[in-house]
Order: structure tokens, then sequence, then C-alpha cells
């Protein structure tokens, strides 16, 4: 029996979750059965897509009933183990927001290669690079010298989607909320240009402006007015990779110009994916990143959120867009 | 000098053209020069795609001036030659609303094999077929036993679209506009099923009842509320050509729903196409076709229009959906 605490949900939220939708409760952790394993959470992420997994409606289906622990990508490192994995490994995997689980190892994504910074798992070498990896090559395909408009573009997926696509020889544009993120995208994550969403009222001129021969490839975090206004400016053949939609409700999309004529003229593809659809994938796509990170062109900033009981705050405020870079909970690390 | 007669453009179309955007007026052509052959035309093809053509603001940029030939798809005899057409030879191309025409051979896109009845060139093995085909197999990649959704199914893309699903194996559903084309495309098109779409209120429900399993692959020639419709019956991972967008006006397409939360949820592929992407692949693909009509599995109704001086009225009156089927201008057969 090990004592701990999780994170538990409390009320479905009404539109985006709020601190005040979970808990933070006692848990017993039993001990390891026949196949078991124990683990002990060291960090885990913060990621926007929580605000699907955490809805009474959600739009792929899984519904959580009230009272379940908070569903959270995290790294934990293995303290005891009656299956496959080897104690003082560690292992990636949706254990949740906690301290401690028990794992019969189908939940385990991936084990750390040896010498990998444990939060490097969660980010630059876990399913962040993995997704903006995936959204840039293997859903956009985007080619040496075209041009790449990145949403979102301070969060860790954007900043990353930005690095890598430069890294590929593109052209890279961000779009950021305010100044400072801007600032960071240019200065730390080398985008040629990025443009600070609020400071513009026209945002299909802004974009003309920063990229007056048109946009190739879109990796769009954000959807709405965001997207219409990049869809004005792709070029013939573009492409655009939609990982997230942060400005749409996920129960009421809402209404928004009709971009099918203009994608039949311009012959554009756009693509809603998830990372896992890409998971035969996962072993080549960590190689390239693995070997962008030891060449020093993966910059990441972090934010980091000290004990799990504040992630349901930290989750409020990364949906606010108060954070710039990765967010990660610090457990036991 | 050789007299005839051609169509041409009297006034920018609003909204769709009309017959009175045009006129039948007597042309001049001269001797076939140094390269150059003259050509008498025996079929044109009027396509929804014309109404692009003849817009004062096309989507792909071309304007054409006041004055000009209508343009057409067409295919002529080569009635003398100075240049690497044989006399006698049946060739295609985008020769215009005419009775005879000069060609250098730049606007000859391919010589008939001998024994190829000329207006099959037009449509089952010209760019009708190439269309259909492309749409389903390069841009939405059907395979066999998946289910994929045809609108504006008695038309000629959509009528082949259908049956070369259906020989690829796939469960075959038709959206049409009337009784009387749903009731052609389930007797001489072989689709499954097919939806009246007039006769219903809820388009939604009724692609949902005639494919309660979902659909994988959607063949678009519609857009606006038929596309609306079905990306709400949309499996995880399916596709959608769009091929055309007859319901969206070209210089105002309106608003409608927002579609990207749901391409995120479904990991959904949108796709907007020209079949002049394909170009590389016309030698391919037109042999499948070829295969599949000489085993009688393209059928294709055709409307035949007597004279080039009809065929303003003609293209109105497809535009406005009174034809069912391939239709075809019989100049000089």
């Amino acid at each position: 029996m090990t004592s701990g605490h999780a994170v538990v949900l409390r009320s479905y939220p009404e539109g985006l979750p709020r601190a005040t939708d979970f808990e933070w409760v006692p848990e017993t952790t039993s001990e390891p059965g026949d196949g078991q394993a124990l683990l002990r959470i060291l960090w885990a992420s913060i990621d926007p897509a929580m605000r699907t997994w955490h809805s009474a409606k959600p739009g792929r289906g899984v519904v959580r009933p009230l009272g379940t622990v908070m569903k959270a990508v995290a790294v934990a490192e293995v303290v005891e183990s009656r299956n496959s994995l080897r104690v003082g490994d560690h292992v990636v995997g949706s254990f949740g927001m906690r301290e401690w689980c028990i794992s019969d190892g189908a939940d385990v994504t991936r084990v750390l290669d040896a010498g990998i910074e444990p939060r490097l798992g969660l980010g630059t070498l876990g399913h962040i690079g993995l997704t903006a990896f995936a959204g840039l090559h293997k859903v956009a395909r985007a080619q040496a010298g075209e041009t790449v408009l990145v949403s979102s573009a301070a969060g860790a997926t954007g900043a990353l989607a930005g690095q890598i696509a430069a890294a590929a020889g593109c052209r890279v544009i961000g779009i950021a909320g305010g100044p400072d993120k801007a600032a960071i995208c240019r200065t730390e994550y080398g985008f040629d240009i990025c443009i600070d969403r609020h400071a513009e009222t026209d945002l299909v001129g802004a974009i003309r402006a920063a990229a007056p021969e048109g946009i190739d490839v879109f990796f769009d975090n954000v959807g709405g007015p965001t997207l219409d206004a990049a869809m004005q400016n792709m070029n013939a053949l573009g492409r655009v990779a939609i990982c997230g939609t942060i400005s749409v409700r996920s129960s009421e999309p809402g209404h928004g110009p009709r971009h099918e004529r203009l994608m039949l003229d311009k012959q554009l593809t756009v693509q809603g994916f998830l990372t896992s659809q890409f998971e035969v994938d996962y072993p080549e796509m960590l190689e390239s990143l693995s070997l962008l990170h030891s060449e020093g062109r993966l910059h990441l900033r972090e934010v980091v959120v000290e004990g799990a009981e504040n992630a349901p705050l930290a989750l409020e405020q990364l949906l606010a867009g108060e954070f710039a870079g990765k967010v990660l909970v610090r457990i036991a690390a």
C-alpha cells in the first residue's frame, strides 16, 4: 500500500475547463500484483488537448466519469516490478495526474533510453515533438524552400513545429498572442517573422505582408478566424495540418466563411490529425528529433508547475494563453 | 479561308452564366501557316466548370476578355496539317465553342487512338472519366469495402465516380436532385442507394439512414449544405474529394458551419483538386478507364445538343440541374 494523492474530475467543464472542475484527493495505491508494476510519477504534462479529454461531449467519443483521475501524459520511474518493466526505468504513458500508479505495461507508450532527461520525454522527445514532426512532415509534407505558417507559435507544439520547419529549409512565419510571445518566437525559436495577433486588426493583411509570396504549409493549433485568415493566403497546392482548434468550442463550433470554393480553385488539402495515427512511425520520428535536439536545433522554453495539486489551475492558465512554452508539472523529480 | 461561326462572351455573368451572356457570330478561319493545322470541331463538351471559366472574378485567376470565344473542351478532326498532327486524326483540346479552328499543336491534350468513338474522348474516356478516376483513386484513395458517397450523382462526373467506386469494390451511395435522377443512379448506374435530396428535409439523417456505418469517402460536386451534411456522417480517417462546388457562389461563398473541430476529432482529410494536377498519370488512368469501359462497367447517359449555337442555353440548363448525364454539343459529327 502506497499513500499518495491524485487530481480527480469533479464536474464537466462548461466551455473550457476551470481549476474548480477538479479536486486534489488522497489516493491509496495497492501493491503490484502478478504482471503489474508500481510507478512513481516524476513529471506530468499539461496539454491543450486536455480540454477535450475532460469534456462531457468529447468529439472523440470517450466520456470520463466524474471522480476519475485527470487524464495526463506523464513520465514515471518503475519502483517495483512484477512484469517486464525494469526497476529504475523511466517510462512514458497516460498515467494520469497523480503521484503513484499501478501499470500492467499496456499503458506504457515508451521506455526512455538511458541518459534522456525524463522531462524531455514529455516535450521535445515526446508527444509534443512527435506531434510537431508528424504535422509538418507526415501530414503537410513541407519541402525545403516553402513558406510555413504556424499558429500558437509560442506554444510548445508550435515552437517545435517552427524549428523543425526551419531545420528542413523552410521560411517560417509565426502567429502568437502578444508582443512577448512574438519576440520569443523570433529571438529564441528562430522564426523569420512572428505576427502578434493581438496587435493586428487585419490578420489576412498581416499574413500577406509577412508572406507576399503566399503560404505553402499552415500548421494550425487554433482554428476559427486564424484559420480563415490563413486560408486567404494559401498558395496553389497548399497544405493545412489541423493540430488543434483552441479558438473553437468543442460542442458548438459555430459558423465561419465557407472554404470549399477556395480549396477547389487553389487545390488545397486540409487535414485534421492526431499523432497516434502515425504510431508506426514513432521510432523513425524520434530518431530525427533526437538528432535535431543533439545538434541544438530544438529549443523549448519550459514552465514548471510545482506539485500535481496545482495542475488544474495550470491547465486553466494554459488555455487562457498565459504561458509560453512547454508546461510541466513536477511531481517527484 | 474557312467560313464558320463561334460562340463569344458578350457579358460577364452575374451569378451563374445565362444564355444571354453569349452570342453566336460568324468567324473566318485563315489557312494554316507553318507549324499549324486546320481543325474541324466535331463535338464540344458542356461542363459545370464553364461557369468558372467565364467569370469576371474567376478563382483561378484567368479573366477572358469580352468578345473571346467561349472556352470549351472539344474533339476535332485534323483537316489540313502543316505540323505533326496527321490529317484524319481525332484530337482533344480546349478548342472553344466554334466550328473551325487553327491549332499549333500546343492546345492539343490528346490524340485519340484509332477506333475510339470521338465523343467518348469528351466523356468516359476523356476529362470526365479522368476527373472521376483521379478524385476517387488519387485524391480519396478509396479502398475495397469502404462506403463512398457521391453528390450530383446523376451528373456525368458523379455517375462515373460511382461506377468506378463500385468497380473498386466499394459500397456506393448517391445524392441526386429529383426522383428521376435518383432512379437513374440506382437502375442504370448501379448505385446501392441514391438519395433524392429534393425529397429530404433532413439530409444528415438521410445519409445516416443510407449509411448507418458511416461514410469513408465523399466525392463532392456540390459543396455548401450538401458538404455540411456529409461531414456529419464521415468516419474516422475519412477523405473528402472536392471536385465541384456548384451550390456555392464563386465570388461570395457565404458562411456555413465550421468543420475544423470535426476534422481534428475524426482525423479527416478534405482536398480540392483539379484533374490537371494528375496530368502525369493520364496514360495510366486512361488505360484503367478503357479496360472498365470495354468490360461494360462504365455506362453514361448522353444528352446531345444540336449545333454550337445552342451551347449557351445548354450550359444554363445544365447549371440549373435540368440534365442527367453527359451533355455534348454535336457540331460536325
